[in-house]
């Protein structure tokens, strides 16, 4: 039997694509079910499959078939999946194997470095490690390449296309119209109290809360699963086999409900990307920030806004102890949506948490670009904080040290999150032309919504990169406007100003 | 960086290996938690690693590893992965691959035609496909070769080292045995009355109630989980991470607690192989006969024995409906080993098994050897069923159409289920000789019992073939004596006879 260059080319992106929902499976279990000892058996069986797929997306054989497939090609799924096998073949062998060899060391020291560090308030410890993954960062940025800022050959590893010059023409505007509207709200005299949102909330009755709301968005229980973890996510195995886990805080019902609702964006993502493109590189999402803006989309935009809780607060009470009875459905929706700088990203509310990410940003690029130095980070972050959000924080450990992402040699990532706030809340804004979002969510039937989401962004997968999408649904590029009218209309009736 | 032949040998076993427990944990997932529909991509890429598998083990590379290593090799181990290795490149090399596709197709053709023909009692209709089914068995037979019966071809994918020759000098005798028991317990005059064990049984007792029995028997959580699934099995991915599967049936505690303790045997045998025979062909139990002779072992000599009872009656009884306070320990003990001859395998007694089993070999020994044709089954079956159990089964669905082994082309196969028994007899017997094991099980400290059972057996893994393992551990051969021995001690109490 013999096959043609083509059916060749896709038998061997099969393959990787084999190795990569086996290594899915195993990284879902590791978190999820596996027993302990067994961990360190099953990271070596990741190394091998691993080292499988790096294998095929650097050998000679799938530069030969890419470089004679596109001189004819005309389908757009193999347009597409070439230019990603392309893209990946290039990147991945401009790195020479001892150089990533070394970083990945850097990386796992690194990493229990930081953790160290952050253990022990002592940035001093963490530095040298942090220079280094700099000087690494570095060096790869310029072995891939970039026409402007050495910054951008990050960001492409994320956010393919996006670049600083279109990140500092919308980022600024995004961080002062946030820090004013902050400002607005801490001088406003309505003030939540959280404290109401206190008390005992059963694990089995989160669970089925969070089932409940999950099937509410057209999760498909039949093509996917929800497990109980330590760090939430979602993981697409396979368009049919798309997972959320979550993580249930008997004191704060906040962590599972909007944890879950933010796991189920991504996982609609997921599940209804065009089945045809699956065993390929297309059949995932296209981007971090496109992938964020699904998740933010759902947990913000739809849960917490005031047509949600209309609808779901009678719910939410039957599955909360008795106590909710009393407490009142604006007191409540209040409480939701308290607005307060802290000094921890991941516990930010959604409207100072872009301000976090405007911090790191800032630092990284400077970094990367040679302007600051490593051992200026706490002194910098602490006033950018100061200026951006008014607090400072009292430790390194909860001021710089608090991330991992740096520890693990990712630079470039952090701007993801913003953007995904910008895409969610320019998404949200063409949607509103042709959907009653409101009254989709008072009714509590998302299925408009979610039909238009996948219409329009899921099912096209890696087909299209991130800012052709945004173009395409929105008819624009970035523009931080309606993100900032969002939360300006938002919180103008919250916090009445 | 140059590896040595022997390191390019064993990298060549560790990728297969890694192959191996992605798959291992997939078949697992498929069978207690993965989304029905994505079962269909999942299959899918369980065939590409498989065929990933089957490259490894057939390739020009390992068989030049194999020779050139074998003039030199004086490590046991590396002496043992080099022979096993070798038999598995000999043994897949020899079936023409054209020919093994085809008879795979065929497998999944058959499965689908005996489950319509088992659903509507039509042996006819399914006829034409086992006629194939044994031709192709024949014709692999040959091909492997055989010194004395063509069987002995199949047998050996099972029990290595096994022959025709072999069981015809010991099953007779315990098919005999059996057989005359079976009619002095059918004269005796003590009848157990199994109606006392009915009841509603909660699946989170019986969980709670299997989960205590398997610590009891030392089986590592640490290394393994327990979980629900249909048709329960154990799976060892590593020998850190040994999962055992159960079925929680809440009208009949036998089901999850009998089956768990079985599948616990087989787990324990898997997490207790010597951890540096980890990713070669050796770190798994040395034969299907093996294994189920540690299954049989503690489901049937430990926990259907008097002192196990007499430890855990009470433990039962807190796990179990009210009413059992009432059901004495001695009708209880009693109705928990009544031996009755019925039509379906799997439903069988400890002491009529065998009888089933031993219909089995005769026939599918007959069929290859071409003694019997296909169409002659249903009769034989049923005559073989009233000469040695006494019972005839009332259709061909109850009867010869009740396993899925033949219509999955498994032949040599239902053997290793009665040499089970008999290894775990003479095990035992053996055991008898070092440690007391009544004293053990009365008392509920099974450790003295796992560590005899690790220290001879489980640890080397497929070190040794079975017939090795046997005559070490027990100091003779096969010998049917210590079943039938055991047999007739224990139920000559129970009917006293």
């Amino acid at each position: 039997m013999s096959f043609s260059t083509e059916q060749k080319f896709w038998n061997l992106l099969k393959e990787q694509s084999s190795y990569e929902e086996a290594i899915g499976l195993m990284a879902w279990d590791m978190r999820t079910k596996a027993p302990k000892k067994g961990v360190e058996n099953r990271s070596e069986v990741i190394g091998v499959l691993s080292q499988k797929v790096h294998e095929i997306q650097t050998c000679n054989e799938i530069k030969l078939y890419i470089d004679e497939l596109k001189k004819t090609a005309s389908d757009p799924k193999l347009i597409a999946a070439l230019r990603e096998a392309e893209e990946t073949y290039h990147r991945t062998n401009k790195i020479p194997t001892q150089l990533y060899k070394e970083f990945v060391t850097l990386q796992t020291t690194a990493e229990s470095k930081w953790a160290e560090a952050k253990e022990n308030n002592d940035f001093e410890s963490f530095q040298p490690y942090l220079e280094e993954l700099v000087r690494y960062n570095r060096e790869f940025a310029e072995l891939w390449g970039y026409e402007d800022h050495i910054y951008d050959a990050l960001l492409h590893n994320y956010e393919p296309g996006v670049t600083v010059k279109q990140l500092d023409q919308v980022f600024p505007k995004v961080r002062d119209e946030l820090a004013a509207l902050l400002t607005k709200i801490q001088e406003s005299e309505v003030s939540p109290d959280p404290a109401i949102l206190q008390g005992h909330f059963p694990k089995h009755l989160q669970e089925a809360f969070s089932e409940e709301i999950l099937k509410r968005m057209s999760y498909d229980f039949d093509a996917g699963r929800l497990d109980e973890t330590i760090h939430p996510f979602a993981i697409g195995l396979n368009t049919n086999d798309v997972r959320v886990t979550t993580k249930y805080d008997e004191r704060d019902f906040r962590t599972a409900v909007f944890g879950t609702i933010h796991e189920g964006g991504h996982a609609l993502y997921e599940q209804n990307i065009d089945p045809d493109l699956s065993f390929t590189p297309l059949a995932t999402g296209t981007s971090m920030g496109i992938h964020e803006s699904q998740s933010l989309f759902w947990e913000n935009f739809i849960a917490r806004s005031r047509e949600f809780w209309e609808n779901h607060y009678s719910l939410f009470q039957s599955h909360a102890p008795d106590r909710f009875k009393q407490v009142s459905f604006d007191d409540f929706f209040l409480a939701v949506n308290e607005v307060k700088p802290s000094l921890i990203r991941i516990e930010a509310d959604e409207l100072t948490y872009c301000l976090h990410i405007m911090v790191r940003y800032e630092l990284e690029k400077a970094l990367i670009n040679g302007e600051i130095e490593v051992k200026q980070l706490p002194e910098l972050w602490n006033e950018k904080m100061k200026t951006y959000l008014g607090v400072v924080p009292d430790s390194d450990s909860t001021g710089v040290l608090q991330d991992i992402h740096w520890a693990g040699g990712d630079f470039g990532y952090f701007p993801s999150y913003a953007l995904g706030y910008m895409y969610a809340a320019q998404f949200d804004s063409a949607m509103r032309k042709d959907v009653n979002v409101s009254a989709a969510v008072r009714s509590g039937d998302f299925q408009l919504i979610k039909n238009w989401l996948s219409n329009r962004i899921h099912q096209y997968g890696k087909m299209k990169k991130p800012l052709d999408i945004l173009e395409e649904v929105t008819g624009e590029g970035l523009n931080p406007n309606d993100l900032v009218n969002y939360l300006r209309n938002k919180y103008k009736h919250i916090y009445r100003f």
